[in-house]
C-alpha cells in the first residue's frame, strides 16, 4: 500500500480541508474521518468532517463525533478541498449538488469511477481506516489515543472484528499498535455489538420471522411498517444482513429494506468465492465481492424472484 | 510469561508424552494440545492426546483433531508423563482413578490448586494456546501451519475473536505470526460461529418470539415443543443464554428450558458486578458471578415470579 505522493503534497500544501463521507454512515466512514481530522489537526490544519446524516448512537462513543456537521455551507463558501473518504463519489455524501474545487478520494471500495483529482483506491486494503494509518505514518502524525480509538473502530466494523476474509496479519498489527496506543478492545466490541436498543431488538425479532431459505439463499426483510410499529428506523437495520450467515448452508444472505411502497434496498453477503459485487452490478448497485447492494423499484415478491434468477444465472 | 526452566528439561529428557486436557473440552483445550502434541511429534517425540469426551463436531476441522484418543489405557502402562492442559487438576481431564507418574500442568485459569510436579499457571494469558505459543519458542519448534492453525483457534475462541476484555496487543501480534504461518481468521471464525444448522436457526427465532423484559431482566425460554417443531434437543440452545445481553439495558438475562412438564433448568447471565451466583443459590444451583444456574419445579409463570422477587429482594 502506497500514499501518492501528491496527497502527501496537498496536506503539506493547504491549511484548511473538508472530510467527506458516504450517506448512512458506518464504524470505517465515521472512524477514518475523525482519525483523519484529528491526525491532520494536530498538525495545525482545519478540517470540517461533513457526513449528510446522522452519526447513528452506536457510534457515538467515538472522541470528536459531534463535531461531524451535517451542512456543506463552509464547502461551498471556503473553497475547500475535499477529501473523500470511504466512497468514491460526491453523489455518495450527498454532496451531487455541490461545486468542489478541488478534491482527493481514500476509498477501500472496488468500484471506484472517475471522480477525484487525485485517487487513492486501494481494494486490498480491509478498510479505509487502514490507509488512513497508512497515511498518518506517512505524513509523521503523531498517534493519539483519540485517533487510534477511531481507526480501532473502523477496522473492528470493516473485518467484524477480524473474523472477515480481509482479516490480514497486517490488519492485526496495526491493531496492536491501536491498542497499545490506547484503543480498548474490550470496549469497542462491547460498544459494537453488546448496545442494542430493547427497540432495536424487537425489530430484529420481526425481521427474523421473515426469514425464508431459497437454495442457499437466505432472504429476510424489513418494512415500513415493522419501523413504525417499533419505533425504530434504518440505522437500526446495520448488520441485520449479516445475520442469517450463521447457517452453514447459507451461501448468500440477502436482506430487503423497504424505502418507498414498491421500493427496495437490497444487500447481500456472501461467503467466500462467492461475488455478489457482480450480481449488484446487474440492478446498477455495487459494493465488494462479499458486500454489495442495489436499489429496486418493484414489489418484494418480484425483487426476490429477479434477485434469484440473477444468481442463478451467474452461479 | 515466562516458561519455566523444569518444563523444557522434562521434555527435553523424555520422549514419549500423555497430553490431556479437560473433559466437555472447547477451542482452547483441543487447540493447545493438538498444537503441542504436533510440536513435540517434529521434535521427534512420541505423544497421545487423551479426552474423556468426544471432540465436538466445530472443532472436528483442527489439524490432528482424530487421533486424539479416549483411553487412557496407553498411560496407565507406558507410565508416561502427563502434560495437563487449560486445567489443573487430574478429576478436571476424566484422569481421578488412574495413577500418575509425573506431571506438568499449563493453565490460564485461576482457580490453580495443589497438582503438578511442574506448574505453570498463567492467569493473564489469554488462552492455554498463547502459553503452548511461548513454550513452542523456548523450545525452538518449527511453526507449522498444522500448529499456527490450532492456536489461532485456541486463541480466537477464548477472546472471542478478539472481543473479551482479555485481548490484548500481544494476543494480535501473536495471531499476525499465526497467520503468516497459515491460520486462516475467516475459515476460524466461519467455523466457530458459522455453522448452525438452518434447525437450530429456526429454534432460535422461536426462542427470541418469546423475549419479554421486566426491568432491567431479559427473559426468553425454550419448550420441549419447540424442539419438537424444530428437530432440535438441548444441545441445540448452547449460547442462548447470552444471546439477549446484546441489548444495553439488560443487566441479567435468563433463559429457562423446559425439561419435563412443570419443570425448568434455569440459565442466569449478567454484566459487571451484578453476581448471579447468589440469585443461583438461593434455587440450589450454582456458577460464577456472571453465569451461573439452578432447576426449578414450578410453572413457567411461577418461576418467573419467584426469580425476579428474587432479584429484587438481593438488588
Amino acid at each position: 500500500m502506497k500514499v501518492p505522493e501528491e496527497l502527501i503534497t496537498l496536506i503539506g500544501q493547504e491549511r484548511r480541508f473538508f472530510i467527506a463521507t458516504h450517506i448512512n454512515p458506518e464504524g470505517d466512514a465515521i472512524g477514518s474521518s475523525l482519525a483523519l481530522s484529528s491526525a491532520l489537526e494536530s498538525m495545525g490544519k482545519e478540517t470540517v468532517v461533513y457526513d449528510r446524516d446522522p452519526v447513528p448512537e452506536l457510534y457515538r462513543f467515538l472522541p470528536g463525533a459531534e463535531k461531524i456537521t451535517h451542512s456543506y455551507k463552509s464547502l461551498a463558501i471556503g473553497r475547500l478541498p475535499v477529501i473523500l473518504l470511504d466512497c468514491s463519489e460526491p453523489g455518495r455524501a450527498g454532496l451531487e449538488s455541490v461545486t468542489i474545487p478541488f478534491s482527493a478520494v481514500i476509498d477501500h471500495h472496488e468500484t471506484a469511477g472517475e471522480f477525484g483529482d487525485i485517487k487513492w483506491i486501494e481494494p486490498r486494503a480491509a478498510a479505509t481506516g487502514m490507509m488512513v494509518h497508512h497515511l498518518l505514518k506517512a505524513l509523521g502524525a503523531k498517534m493519539t489515543r483519540d485517533i487510534a480509538i477511531n481507526l480501532y473502530t473502523s477496522i473492528a466494523t470493516d473485518t467484524g472484528t477480524f473474523r472477515y476474509d480481509n482479516t490480514t496479519s497486517e490488519v492485526l498489527r496495526v491493531c496492536a499498535e491501536l491498542i497499545d496506543s490506547g484503543a480498548d478492545p474490550a470496549f469497542t466490541a462491547e460498544a459494537l455489538y453488546e448496545t442494542w436498543s430493547v427497540k432495536r431488538f424487537r425489530l430484529l425479532m420481526r425481521v427474523l420471522n421473515t426469514f425464508e431459505m431459497t437454495g442457499d439463499i437466505a432472504m429476510t426483510h424489513v418494512t415500513r411498517g415493522m419501523f413504525a410499529e417499533t419505533g425504530t428506523s434504518a440505522e437500526d437495520t446495520e448488520d441485520f444482513s449479516n445475520f442469517t450467515r450463521m447457517m452453514k448452508s447459507v451461501n448468500i444472505s440477502v436482506f430487503f429494506r423497504e424505502l418507498e411502497q414498491d421500493y427496495w434496498k437490497v444487500s447481500l453477503r456472501s461467503r467466500g468465492s462467492t461475488n455478489v459485487a457482480k450480481i449488484a452490478v446487474l440492478f446498477n448497485g455495487g459494493g465488494h465481492k462479499n458486500a454489495a447492494g442495489y436499489a429496486i423499484k418493484a414489489s418484494l415478491d418480484s425483487a426476490k424472484r429477479a434477485l434469484i434468477e440473477a444468481i442463478a444465472a451467474k452461479h
